[in-house]
Order: structure tokens, then C-alpha cells, then sequence
């Protein structure tokens, strides 16, 4: 069945160039630690595909890219890397992703003292309340740039510059997979010490990932091994995914108010009653929105019937039986168990939005006729 | 220019078919954590390509494979997750790979009680001096299969049951990477606890390894996440890479005997006095040899010019000014710097083998005459 996909948070199909440049790239196989020219020729190729990736985000002096498998390993290494003492604090936002959120809860298990800072209404943090946590002690603070299950907008640049205004030596960590090509990046504008990025969520493929790192003195591998990547992530680089990565990053074409209006074209042909999540200052490729009295889940699957393919928040979530950012939003259950997250890319279309709001006011019709539930 | 690839211990060229299966695998590139239908059949394909690795290492009832980026990835997590008390003792070999090594050094300096046990001539492990080691605190061993360096086989069955015999509670891991497709592998028959492998050392693409597990109730993340593997490796899988390795596990040729041939055909066509550190039980597709007052690297760019790629011992050592294995073996430093690595697979002929014989004969005679040495 040909699908319409608007499932682009969880993860995107690979752009044509970008699997053109993986498969060549497997053509130099060598080694890049190896002796031999080939091998020092893709290691320079590595080498030009950091700094490709480092001047798109707008690296600062010193600074460096780490090629990683994927965000989630960049997010532990980093947590791992800034959280060592139990005689600091550390702070989470409570709407990270389950890589930082899970890594977090594990290491309160191991005695750290890491707190989270509460949400808006929107799922983007409580900036009042962030600043009031943050003391003499506090060592490191980790947020999610844009949200990937609201797509609620942190504004890391003003955040950064008030935490390190309030504690100079605290560390800032941003988690920026949803972010990459939809807000315009720059690392020394916004000030951070750390920035995760992934492929696959921008059209490349999957396996890749990395992480910026602000001052490379303060970091200490996660997996030690030969010596590659500065020395500060072992492990024999994963070559073509890494060409495919370096391409796909310089093929965004995110136009944000074409998008804003695909979402509003999307609410406006909604008649049912509903309840957004994603209000002001979200990135507007990623709509929640929640029905009432009514599982996302059972949405999901009656769209797949209708040949549409949509998400219940995140999927790295999808397995836990409510939904814990939108928990920590503080929206009521009864809506918690109908969220639904609909995110898409620049090749959808109006119409394919008022398709889709209109496959959704029929199954919601429907399902409620059926259930008899009156709205 | 058509370089004749004598590097495999490196990295491998990818099978056309893998990387087909690859490429194909690219189409389903749905999340397989999301709730519709084609990423649940994402889902059961990733665990299908489990199984199919889990049969084909002959693994143990209740056993799991998990799927990482890398082997040093695997390597890291296993030593993590064995190496935890300061009150306890722990042994690695003095020739693990670098994964291993490096980290093991990492967490000497962290304060855990982690000893080297001393190699034989070839490269494998002192088993006398190894069992020596053992007692009542030593909670866990690791040991390279095959070594990367010389290609010296420890048989692993037989030092697994007497370690147990002398503690049944020790843990036991071996880093299987160059033992993958090169000897018969039967998890049970080797009663060990962990073991590694990695997809690009057998035709498959990068970016894609794993570690068998035989308990996974020992077992925690070294990379916290959305629950992927079973819970026991967070991160979006990389379904293609999967696909790509389960495929390449299958598609094993090895024959022993031909490349014990090729390995004898060589070393009966070097007319120079050589010290041979792959002595007897080693797998044959791997020749560490040695020549007097030579350094390896120079061989290596000779060798590049005559179209022949070959390595100096492990890639992921080759920054360093000498050879810590060869070290360990204790061979002496006019021979470990003119070290160089053979490692081939069974598209080579015994034609392929007389020509590097010969073109390593004329570059190291070359060489001597430039340099005046006289043997």
C-alpha cells in the first residue's frame, strides 16, 4: 500500500542523492587509521565532512563535531561526560527525550542529584522556574531544543545566556534532532557547550549522528578505542553514512511559513472538538493535538485503513501506556490517551493536510457514533 | 588506481548482495517503534535478522543478540557493564584490541582493579600464567578469540571451563570480530557469557555490530533510550544495517585449508630473512611477519607504488610509534618496527600471494641496497 506519511518526527525516508552518496562512498572501503593513500584520502573526506557540518551550525573557534551512531548515544556520552560528581547538580528539562530522560533517571539510581525542570503548556520549558533552580552548585543543564513530541521551541539562546549569567560555570547541553532544518542553528549565538544532531531525521540515512562540542578539553570519550574522531569517540568510522550525512545536512529546503500554513490549513478543516497541544512558538512541521474519550492508538490504525501513517507522540514512547511529557504538561488524561502527533516535511501539500483532516474527522465520527460518545 | 587489497583484518570490501539488501532495506525506513503496521514489519524483520545471527553464533536458550554501532561500541558496554566493584578483580589479555585495551586503561585510573595477562610468542594468551591470575575475586575475563595483530587463536572453550573450574562465578567475554566467518563459532560449546562481532570485517556495511548475551538479566545499557533491543540498547535501529548484516553473516566462504595454502605460498616465496610472528594456531588469512632494520610503514608505501595494500599491524594502532602487542610478545624493536600485516580473504589466488611475495621481496632488497644493511 502507498502510504501518506506524516509520521516525519519518528524518522524520514532517505533522500535519493543522499543513499546515491552512501553507495559510492562504499566504494572506498579502506580504513581511514590505515597507512595507505586511499585510507588517507577518506580520512581527509572525513575530515571535510566535519567541517562541513561544523560551519553549517556555526561552530565556534575550537570547537568540534563527533560523529556518533545516533543522538541517543551523543545524549549519553554527553550526560555522561557532565554529570561525574554527587556533590553538584544537574538539571533536565522534564520534556527531554527519552535518551537524556532515561540516561537521567538511571544515573538518579546511581546517586546524582539531577532535577527536572518543569514545562509549559506548550511542552517547552518553565523558564522562571529553570532559572529559580539554578544555584552556586549547579554544574550542567540539558534541554531539548525544539520538542519532539509537541514541537515546542526552547529558546536556548536567551536561556543560555540568563543560566550562565546565574552560574558562569554551569555547562549547557541542547538536544537539537528536531530542530536541525527547521530553526536557522548557530552554535556561538546560542552559547551552548554541547548540541546533538541525527541524519534520520533530516532525509539521511540512519546510524549517524553527533554531537558538538564547544571546548573538546572538556570531554572525555564514551567509547574508548583506536583513536579515532580526535581521539574522543573509538570505533572505525562508519564512512558512507558519514558522506551521506555530511550531504544531507546541506539539502534543507524547510520553508517555515509554508509549513505554518500547511498546519493551519490542517486545524482550520478539523470540525471536532480537540485540544492542541502545540500552540504558539512550536516549529509547525509537528502538530499534538489530542481527541477525547478516544486512543491515539486507535486513530493510528484506523488511518493506516485509510492509507495514512501518523504518530502517538513519540515513538521511542510508543511503547509506555500514557504519555509522559504531555503528563508533565499537566493535560488531563482523558486527552492524553487521544494525542496523536502529526508531523510533516516540505513535500506534502495542502490538500494532502486537508485529506488528512478529513480521514480524521471521519474516523473520530465514526469511532464515536460507535462508542456513542457525544461531543 | 587497482590496488590488490591485502588489508581484510582492516575492514572488508561490501558484498554486492549486502549492500543490495542494504539499499532495499532503505525503502522501509518506518520507525519501527511507531504503531502501524509496516513498522511493525520493520519490527519483526530486525527480529528475524536477530534470530538469524543468534542461530548462526549457536547461542544458548534465553540467549539475545544485540545490535550496536560498533564493536568497540559492544566492547565498551560489556567491560561497563562487567566491570563495576573496586573490591573485585578483573583480567584482560595484554593482546585484546583496542576497544578493550583503551578502555581498560580508562578505568585503571578510575580505580578498578583490571590486570593484563601475559601473551605466548604468537600472541595468545599464557593460559598457565592467565589461570594463575585467577581467584576467589576475579569477577570477569576478557579475551580476544582471534587476534587482530597476529591472528593467534585462544581457544576459548577450553580456557572458559577451567577459568569457571577455578571460579565459577567469573564472567567470561571474548571479542570474537576476526573470528567471524574464520572459525566455527558455537556460543554454548564455548560457554561463554559475552561476545562480540562486527558486520564491515565480513563484507558488510559499517555501522552495524553486536554482542551476544548470554544472560540478558546481567546484563544493563550502556546506552539508555527509548527501549530498543529488548531494552538493552536504546537508539532508532538501524534497520538497513541490520538487514545488510544478518544478510552477511550467511554469506561465509572461508576455507581453512585454502588459506592455510595461500599463507604457505607466501611465506615460501619471501627470499629474506624474516621473523614470522604467526606461528602455528593461527587463522591463516592473517601473516604478522617482521623484517629486520625496515620500518613497516616504508614497506607499506613501497608496497603502494607496486599497487599492493597492506597494513602495519592493527589500523587502530597505526598512530603509535610502535606495536603494543608485538611488545607484549616481547619481540625485539628492530624487528616489531619493520612489522607489517597480510590479511586476505578467498577471492585471493596463490598468484595473488606469489606477487606480493615477490614485489616485498624486491622493495625490502631495494631498500637494504639504498640503505647499506647487509643480511
Amino acid at each position: 500500500m502507498n502510504y501518506k506519511y506524516f509520521d516525519n518526527a519518528a524518522t524520514t525516508s532517505v533522500n535519493k542523492e543522499v543513499l546515491q552518496e552512501y553507495i559510492n562512498a562504499n566504494n572506498e572501503y579502506f580504513n581511514p587509521s590505515s597507512l595507505y593513500t586511499p585510507s588517507l584520502s577518506v580520512k581527509n573526506k572525513i575530515e571535510m565532512a566535519r567541517e562541513t557540518i561544523l560551519r553549517y551550525l556555526g561552530g565556534a573557534n575550537k570547537s568540534t563535531f563527533i560523529f556518533t551512531s545516533c543522538a541517543t548515544e551523543s545524549n549519553n556520552a554527553i550526560l555522561r561526560n557532565c554529570i561525574k560528581r554527587k556533590d553538584k547538580k544537574y538539571i533536565v528539562s522534564a520534556g527531554e527525550h527519552s535518551s537524556i530522560y532515561a540516561t537521567a533517571k538511571a544515573m538518579i539510581e546511581e546517586g546524582y542529584n539531577i532535577q527536572f525542570a518543569p514545562l509549559n503548556s506548550n511542552g517547552s520549558v518553565n523558564q522562571e522556574k529553570l532559572f529559580e533552580m539554578i544555584d552556586d552548585k549547579t554544574a550542567f543543564i540539558s534541554l531539548i531544543h525544539v520538542s519532539n513530541e509537541t514541537g515546542a521551541i526552547n529558546n536556548i539562546k536567551y536561556i543560555a545566556k540568563k543560566c550562565k549569567s546565574i552560574n558562569p560555570n554551569v555547562l549547557i547541553h541542547s538536544d537539537g534532532v528536531q530542530a536541525l532544518h527547521k530553526l536557522k542553528l548557530n552554535m556561538v549565538d546560542m552559547n551552548v557547550d554541547f548540541y546533538t544532531i541525527s541524519s534520520h531525521k533530516i532525509n539521511g540515512v540512519k546510524g549517524i549522528a553527533g554531537m558538538y562540542i564547544a571546548n573538546p578539553n572538556k570531554f572525555t570519550p564514551y567509547i574508548y578505542g583506536g583513536g579515532q574522531e580526535l581521539n574522543l569517540r573509538g570505533g572505525t568510522e562508519n564512512y558512507p553514512a558519514i558522506m551521506a550525512f555530511s550531504k544531507a545536512i546541506t539539502l534543507s529546503n524547510y520553508d517555515y511559513d509554508y509549513m505554518e500554513e500547511l498546519k493551519q490549513t490542517f486545524l482550520q478543516n478539523i470540525s471536532l472538538p480537540y485540544k492542541l497541544i502545540s500552540l504558539e512558538n512550536c516549529v509547525p512541521n509537528i502538530i499534538s493535538i489530542c481527541f477525547p474519550s478516544l486512543r491515539g492508538e486507535t486513530l493510528v490504525h484506523l488511518l493506516e485503513q485509510d492509507g495514512f501513517l501518523i504518530g502517538t507522540g513519540s515513538a521511542c514512547n510508543s511503547k509506555n501506556t500514557s504519555n509522559r511529557v504531555l503528563q508533565e504538561i499537566g493535560v488531563e488524561q482523558k486527552y492524553i490517551l487521544g494525542a496523536i502527533r502529526i508531523s510533516f516535511d516540505m513535500n506534502k501539500t495542502k490538500d494532502d493536510l486537508i485529506e488528512l483532516a478529513n480521514a480524521i474527522n471521519n474516523s473520530v465520527i465514526m469511532y464515536y457514533n460507535k462508542t456513542g460518545y457525544k461531543f
